[in-house]
């Protein structure tokens, strides 16, 4: 790894960073690389936070290395692109998410899953494939290969859109690849954050009855009224977790923290399927039985490749589905951290990088 | 439920029972119903002796009601049948598993899978729709709707082929529903008892690579030569185990005692499956990070529904695949208890019922 993130790089970048654990972001000075053949270079606009960057800046996954520049819900317009871009031109509306290279040969590459790729390339704080850090989107701008770039709806919010770059792709995708996607289907969905209240939008966009699984009851009328998901469940409540036994054809967990899973298997229908998308740090007590006697699955899913990601976001596109968001400035960002710890916003903060980002 | 096994239905039959949790069995006289217009009664002439019986009669899943005839691996010829019965006639050589009933019109029974039907009537120790008990395989005769009554294949052996109405169809039927069924597919076995051997049977019938798992380095030979699997590890070795890392498209796990079930995940490629079908007590350990990572998934499998049975039996019969045997008379029952609770047998122990049960 190079060592000065000023001058590794040709063009100069700007934006905010983490320098140590404490996770406080503040503005860093930083270079990108020159337009290669193959990349589209795009100034941001917004950036969402997710949960994920508050993880990394902390070092709570164990691998950040500082300083780090958070953000893969990246929406931007295009100012350069490489003489061998096929997709995009100069003044193109455009995303990147949560990966900016995979090797682009092995089998899950192969077949479009890049987020499985063993060599994917994340799109901050981890190396790139010339050695370099990656840099993500609380910055002025960013530079991706086009095979990561996606294609922005036109009718797509920038800002409410920005979002379903990771949390968008990460409930679609196991709906999709699980087969919970079909009309009439009963599909659970477990905590209402950024994650969970998407993964309402897109499982009543496929035509599901979708029950919310909360442990807020104060999150009844935002689920029901906001959302309109058709029931609420209080899932610390043993009768209420009773009455939906056996009733449901799949779930979709979107909880970190660490929570009991037997009643969520309790509540699949046999061939039921609870897909893991949040990641508590402790394992999951599973017993088998639960599994065998209904044939159940617990599975996990982690994002989507980018073909997949391009679909998701034409999908959100013709059904009008966008993250509930409050859009701030960047200088708000540490303010909004400690927000999102204490789950404080409904449902994700974006940054508007273009406005409120500017360079000393 | 009727208070007198012996005068409840018009039909004596006789057989052997455990009357308390020693397990220990001895002989009963009991009876059966008289041929109903859709029933087949059939004499018995072998039925194998699965793990579960064990469990059963000494009532280690605490629903045990005795007197208790287990066997669940039945194979006989038909004597009488129903006036409605338009399957089999006198002479045929048919089976009977695990399940003796279930509603017929539920979700799960109108797609054939009986063995999720809430109202399944197991073959033995349970209530049956009339109320009284059903009594299983070690015994001179069963009675059964014939709808659940199987049609023995011409070549398939009637001792060394009871057996997969309980093993065979238990590995077989995940094989297939969770598409591990593919030739040049990876697949792993982990524990190689009386499932276990059968399941690298029927993989390496659908064309897989097999790696057997075992905790016993002695299992190697028998593993490689007689079951003509392709590779052999040691599970418990860390180093064997991590060379076999995101290898595999899929595990069929027929092990009960607790066990780790980390590494075996470890060995899944991405969008792998870990397949339950034995049960420890404990719940298992998963961690979220490791299905999240691959898209991978835990799973679990019972049995199988009646047109699948039919289908693996004539599959097993196609291929050439019978479970490895050692055929004793009836009054060794309680001495191969012993041996099966010991892991001494290679792999299933058959009771040649017809040739050495004799009526008091």
């Amino acid at each position: 790894m190079a060592t000065s993130p000023e001058t590794e790089h040709p063009v100069k970048a700007f934006g905010y960073a983490a320098r140590d654990t404490s996770g406080t972001l503040s503005p860093l000075t930083f270079s990108r690389r020159a337009t290669g053949e193959k990349d589209v270079r795009f100034k941001v606009l917004y950036c969402g936070i997710c949960h994920s960057d508050l993880h990394f800046i902390k070092n709570e996954w164990g691998f950040t290395t500082y300083p780090v520049t958070p953000g893969h819900e990246i929406v931007g317009i295009v100012t350069e692109v490489g003489n061998k871009v096929e997709k995009f031109k100069i003044g193109d509306k455009v995303g990147v998410g949560c990966l900016v290279g995979s090797c682009r040969s092995c089998e899950n590459c192969a077949v479009d899953f890049e987020q499985y790729c063993p060599k994917q390339v994340l799109t901050y704080g981890v190396p790139n494939f010339d050695g370099t850090k990656t840099y993500g989107g609380y910055s002025d701008h960013m530079v991706s290969d086009e095979h990561f770039v996606l294609r922005w709806p036109e009718n797509l919010p920038l800002d409410a859109g920005a979002p379903l770059l990771c949390a968008g792709i990460t409930t679609y995708s196991p709906l999709r690849y699980f087969g919970l996607d079909k009309p009439g289907m009963k599909i659970g969905v477990v905590g209402l954050g950024g994650l969970g209240h998407v993964a309402v939008k897109m499982a009543k966009a496929f035509g599901a009855e979708v029950t919310v699984f909360s442990t807020t009851p104060a999150k009844k009328q935002e689920s029901l009224v906001g959302l309109k998901a058709d029931h609420f469940i209080v899932s610390k409540d043993e009768k209420e977790m009773q009455s939906v036994a056996g009733t449901l054809d799949g779930i979709i967990d979107t909880v970190s923290a660490t929570h009991p899973i037997a009643p969520l298997l309790n509540a699949l229908k046999a061939q039921g399927k609870l897909i893991l998308v949040g990641a508590p740090e402790k394992p999951l007590e599973v017993a088998a039985f639960s599994l065998i006697m209904g044939r159940k699955i617990v599975g996990g899913s982690n994002i989507g490749g980018l073909k997949e990601t391009q679909e998701m976001l034409d999908f959100a596109a013709e059904h009008g589905i966008t993250a509930d968001v409050e859009v701030i400035p960047i200088d708000y960002v540490n303010t909004a951290m400690e927000r999102l710890l204490k789950s404080d916003v409904r449902y994700r903060f974006v940054i508007d990088v273009a406005n409120s980002l500017k360079a000393e």
